[in-house]
């Protein structure tokens, strides 16, 4: 499995709606990548808004798929409507990591 | 619950050794944190020890505790003797990241 996170830098001038975000961005994001996402975690800075070093991003989504090609055939096509969405819910531009998971947490 | 993300930064001169990370050092944090620690994971960079923008750690490893303070708690005491063992496993200095989760995976 891999995990793609997306992870938005904080700082005094970050903005983030946690709730965008987590009831209309994310949503989105579910409904057009599909089976291709097998499911999704979102963490929130707990230093949000503050210069923190324990707090390098404000917010960070993930995504886990079964391999990167799954991620490309899901997320491909649907990535101007995707990232056309950030500006209704951060100023900041997102750091993307692509991960393999060596230890996951299945329940 | 709290996640608790230990990010080691990527590049050419990075190196880290995956089994020993898994096979000791993780384990050696659950044995040290006891109950205080919920669950962990860890994710390893697709591009590791390369200069990719999509790839700015080569590993990380996430704590899920209940609450800051049972992190605190339960990983304090063991601070020294946690972070002695990093030298056995990279020459990176981690990144450190404090979280709220607000969706999370329970399987």
């Amino acid at each position: 499995m891999i995990k793609v996170s997306v992870m938005y830098p904080n700082g005094p001038e970050s903005r983030f709606d946690d709730a965008y975000y987590c009831e209309r961005h994310m949503p989105l994001v579910k409904e057009r990548m599909g089976d291709a996402l097998l499911y999704y975690t979102v963490d929130r800075a707990l230093a949000a808004g503050k210069s923190d070093p324990n707090a390098p991003y404000i917010a960070m989504g993930h995504l886990f798929c079964e391999s990167q090609e799954t991620f490309q055939a899901g997320f491909g096509p649907h990535t101007k409507e995707i990232m056309d969405d950030i500006q209704h819910f951060t100023n900041q531009k997102p750091v993307m990591q692509f991960s393999e998971v060596l230890v996951g947490h299945e329940g």
